[in-house]
């Protein structure tokens, strides 16, 4: 089987899960640190997703930091499928966390701007930018895996 | 090559073209019809995106139909890689306004009841569901032409 770039264990996809797990790393950080997100529900579920989508990706970046510094790991069948279902889940989820904080965001200010002053909201803005920064890098290690697959 | 129930020209991909051109036109429907959405961006998003998927999945379906009925098309590569991006662009695009109104219409009844009255609100959350749905098939077809395309 000749190496895709950017499919699991090549140096791409190292690069890809290191963007990932920075990524969302700030997201989760521009939403959490010194803010009470608790009272919007699209918030509390974009911090619910990160915190699924940082281990995820951080376990995958050892796995590829280990693939291709150490010792190349046998690509299995089984275990591609695994990292495609579960890139595609938390890239589907968390698209779908980016767009509900940035439309909640988009409209604070709109229906009262005493829920949001604009540094909070700025703050809230840069979060939902690092999440779709973070599905971006999610998706796009989804389709490689997918475009391997078949010749596994 | 073998038939694969789910990509381009075969009645089980006709079947999830109906679906989506079924549940746009009904997101579309219940935003739209007898209400005013021009004021949160949300809304006027998820109008736009349903304008973009409904002739999408349309033509489709007239073509999947040809193919079922009448007469079987030609599998080109270039023809269902050109289906996959805008299957994969369009389902993207539908998941972002789906959630954005999620989310809009979650959050409205909380920062002013003057803003949403309850049938109102039923409404565009019927609709955010329609358009959620009409997501699921659109990506359900992008992945099965997608499993299909490197085997062409």
């Amino acid at each position: 089987m000749d190496e895709l770039p950017g499919a699991f264990g090549t140096s791409a996809s190292f690069a890809l899960r290191l963007g990932q797990s920075v990524f969302s790393s700030a997201s989760l950080i521009f939403m959490c640190l010194d803010v009470e997100f608790y009272s919007y529900t699209a918030f509390c579920y974009l911090v619910t997703v990160m915190g699924l989508v940082i281990p995820w990706s951080v376990t995958l970046l050892v796995l590829d930091a280990y693939s291709v510094f150490v010792k190349c790991l046998p690509l299995q069948r089984r275990l591609v499928s695994l990292i495609i279902a579960g890139d595609m889940v938390l890239s589907y989820l968390s698209l779908a966390a980016a767009c509900s904080t940035a439309s909640v965001t988009d409209i604070l200010p709109d229906v009262g701007g005493y829920y949001c002053p604009p540094k909070l909201c700025g703050r809230f803005q840069l979060s939902a930018a690092m999440a779709f920064l973070s599905w971006f890098l999610s998706s796009a290690s989804c389709l490689f895996n997918f475009w391997l697959f078949p010749s596994l």
